[in-house]
């Protein structure tokens, strides 16, 4: 049974990391962070993944968004490991801090626990679990992959484009969306308010229903 | 609070689609499948989907995986609005079945709910939940995003393509992985077995700690 799900606050809770101690919320300072974790320090999909966030930073740090990675692993292990993730992603610089979690408890809160990986002395080990986090702390999406599915971060940054543009419109976004694409106007909207809200204008698809709730608009 | 996460087996909840009553795990019948919800049927971005996933049904197939839908209208309603999907998508059918879920018991027990959607009579309404089901019936990977987040086939097909791969291979796939790229090889394979167990070979990355952990091969 996981800890928090999309909708939940993300708990207060005080963290040992590379960059020292803090808690999440002073952290998040009411921004968008992506929190996300990783099964171990020294391993290969973890190694790939933490120099690809690094490489895709400025990207976030563009939108405003901050990272915070999490694993059990100790704050002299992260250490160590980031210069094996530099060497690996020539160029890049992990500049986010990480969390150290040896007890576990943080993780479990956070729903990032895999429960098919445990460590040589039979210890949970953490998901590859990534959380998008908004401005009011509460959990807007979620990736669960497992320990052997590395993440991909253009779809973190496309999921990410789309939860900062439906937080500024009354929209949302279709499959396979990407940034500048149109998008699809919500069904709270009524056509007389949209003609308002939108001065752009909007298109409605005609469909076999005659039912007009696929409008596209740009925004 | 989420009902079940990854590592969890689905719970063999007897259904009623828009092809019949059955059971979840007669219709698993231990093969891969993915299940989905969407918040409502005649809504803009459910409409987009629910076209796209018959777009990629083909890829879906020549894998042997099955596509599952979930929404709380009735079975009627999804068979009508089924038309409108197809309309928008031409070419496309949707052949897989949808569940009706009413009562709102099935999408509570399998962490489908958005917390912050509801309908005009103030009922709960699923999220956009997808998880990738194995053929133990157990949960390897999970999308949780919100309803105004239309998902990203070319990524589910993405993960799909690692799950099957992870399950036929010692290995994983690193991040951004895509089908017919090197993987790594698992932690737990010493440079002796990996070289009995890929005789293809495989390059080592040579890394400042020293350590023997990030192998590539091609399977």
């Amino acid at each position: 049974m996981p800890g928090i799900t999309i909708g939940d606050t993300v708990p207060n809770l005080e963290v040992q990391t590379t960059h020292g101690k803090f808690k999440l919320h002073d952290y998040f300072n009411n921004g968008w962070t992506i929190i996300f974790s990783h099964p171990a320090d020294f391993t290969p999909v973890c190694t790939t993944e933490l120099g690809k966030m690094a490489a895709y930073l400025p990207e976030f740090e563009k939108r405003g968004v901050k990272l915070l990675g999490f694993s059990c692993d100790d704050v002299q292990s992260h250490k160590e490991w980031i210069k094996d993730v530099e060497a690996y992603t020539p160029g890049c610089k992990v500049t986010y801090p990480i969390v150290a979690d040896p007890s576990r408890e943080i993780i479990k809160q956070l729903n990032m626990v895999d429960p098919n990986e445990k460590d040589s002395s039979g210890n949970q080990l953490p998901s590859r679990a990534l959380h998008i986090v908004g401005s009011d702390n509460k959990i807007k999406l979620s990736f669960l992959y497992p320990a052997t599915t590395g993440r991909n971060m253009d779809e973190v940054l496309r999921a990410m484009d789309s939860v900062l543009t439906v937080s500024k419109y009354k929209v949302a976004t279709p499959a396979n969306w990407k940034q500048g694409d149109p998008v699809v106007i919500s069904p709270q909207v009524s056509n007389e308010e949209a003609k308002q809200v939108f001065p752009q204008g909007f298109e409605t698809k005609n469909l076999p229903s005659g039912k007009e709730y696929l409008r596209f608009t740009n925004v």
